[in-house]
């Protein structure tokens, strides 16, 4: 599993200087787009293009199930894992709406969800398991699972290459999926339970308390076993988490802007850093998710989220909604005149 | 002009209850989409569908010229106001830019810059006169000026309603229109002149410390003739901060639903509040500009904005990219599945 500490592309500087020359010649005052001149310059430099584009969006969707949702961390049952993966594929989840509102492509992996799904358009099965063990009990993946999820994030990436992707967005399904998020967290940037543990799909305040204490335990679990990254992706889970990492780490690799989710894409796209640090450079982090502690984790990276709506629903919706503004930036860099096309007089 | 005083529609309150009841049914934890679930009740509710949207969305812009401008409180010359207009006109503004790409109906209205521009397609000329008296030595403008100024928002929304617009966007042209507003604000909400006054199109310290000065001139000078929000406007101006003020309040007259811009858009949705207190109702704050002051603005409406991009440039720019928000909370509430339509179980 060596390609996942392979270097991301040397970016040629000329990019990023002409978008920063060009915006300062639009018709406008300078700065006045805020943040949306930011995004223009930074994926003008990331797709080492004059012209940056976020138009053609690959939106990929992994699935899969946990097994300390047997310690009762969430608020839904376990079978709305595989119950939500039909619904992506039906159309009727958020991110089947939004992905169709952007004309983006969509596709649904089964990265280990409980029970198998029968083979159908949209679905594609790339399973590492039968979701992961109760990570309080043994590590809840084998070195092999972690690999063929890491893989399935590979796979994913060199697909939406093929369809000459401009965008990537990545998405989670899983019941339980930020217990595991909230305990790496804490294994990675050293936050107490209490500051990474939060309300998840909507646990009350007993809820919450409960699920601390799981948190607590796991990472005191890791904390027995040791190990880098990658073995705390494989002690503490979940599939998704770790595909969505190998998707990160592969999109920048080939120069691919990623526009990150919430709170679980946020620890994949942590863990894809700590992995391999030129990754940050490709992130585009969408939102403030709700959920408790994710404005830690963004300070952290030193990103900055586009939104602040109180999202905290998952699936990449969080995403999907700030590529408007992507295309927008890159409309906005592109298609403007400069003062001297539109002959308007410049500052006094 | 007595017609912006009328009310606002009584509305049925089945449409907001049946929004309410229908995003709690949705496929996603309750709550998880945040402002979005927030945005398509409202919507629902002042549409009085059980349907909303925002894909129709009429955008004017109105440009005027403004006598305080002779005072040296712009970074940018007087004659900006009548080239901007054309580069709106020829596509090259960033309004243009991101009219096209919301598919919106956009038109231009000269509602008084300095020199008149030939007839050509996309005009619509309502002058209510040469650009506004410089204020510090007679009122801005006649009553009689400001009845033509009003009344030109009047017929913007009356051509978005036979267009059948379901958003309404207002944006402004008009250099030295920030020097008007942040006086405007210093009248209706008892700020300083300090707390309303920035840098507008980019002044440096000491150009922000004239405006300061002459922005407290103005209040004075106001003071001394006296009157109500309407005289406010006429003594301070501008023809395109009434014509936005006449606008907004003729649009929530007819139910339709309003993006407001920035700084300068939120001094006419104010005076449209005081002037008619149900048209707040009817208004979406698309983002917190960079403008100074502009917080306490929306504080006082106590409206929250959308997004918070950094963004003070103006023309309706950042209603027209909070716009695509409206669309993805529509979107999301129209056509996601059920709980019981997507056969997934509910919270335990």
């Amino acid at each position: 599993m060596n390609w996942i500490t392979k270097p991301c592309p040397k970016r040629d500087t000329q990019y990023k200087e002409y978008a920063v020359e060009r915006q300062s010649q639009l018709t406008k005052p300078p700065g006045s787009l805020g943040e949306l001149e930011n995004i223009a310059i930074r994926l003008a430099d990331l797709q080492q293009t004059q012209t940056p584009s976020a138009s053609e969006v690959s939106i990929a969707v992994f699935a899969a199930d946990h097994g300390i949702a047997q310690e009762g961390v969430s608020a839904f049952p376990q079978e709305v894992t595989a119950q939500m993966v039909m619904n992506f594929l039906t159309g009727g989840a958020a991110i089947s709406v939004l992905a169709k509102q952007l004309n983006a492509h969509l596709e649904i992996i089964d990265v280990g969800i409980l029970t198998p799904l029968p083979e159908q358009p949209g679905l594609i099965i790339e399973r590492a398991g039968a979701g992961t063990e109760n990570c309080l009990e043994k590590p809840a993946m084998t070195s092999e699972q972690l690999d063929a999820a890491l893989q399935s994030g590979y796979q994913v990436i060199e697909r939406a290459l093929k369809r000459k992707a401009k965008i990537f967005i990545g998405g989670e399904m899983g019941i339980a999926n930020t217990t595991s998020a909230s305990a790496l967290y804490c294994a990675l940037l050293g936050l107490t339970p209490e500051e990474a543990t939060g309300a998840g799909t909507g646990l009350d305040e007993a809820g919450i308390k409960h699920k601390t204490q799981i948190v607590e335990k796991m990472i005191k679990t890791h904390r027995k076993w040791g190990g880098d990254t990658q073995a705390l992706l494989q002690h503490i889970g979940g599939f998704e988490i770790a595909a969505l990492t190998g998707a990160y780490i592969h999109a920048a690799q080939n120069g691919l802007a990623i526009i990150v989710d919430g709170f679980i894409s946020s620890v994949a796209a942590l863990c894809a850093v700590k992995i391999n640090p030129a990754v940050n450079d490709y992130l585009f982090f969408s939102h403030l998710s709700a959920e408790h502690g994710h404005r830690k984790v963004l300070e952290s990276l030193q990103q900055k989220p586009l939104l602040d709506l109180n999202m905290r629903l998952g699936e990449g919706s969080g995403a999907a909604v700030a590529a408007s503004l992507l295309i927008s930036a890159c409309a906005l860099h592109n298609q403007m005149a400069t003062f001297a096309e539109a002959a308007v007089a410049t500052k006094i």
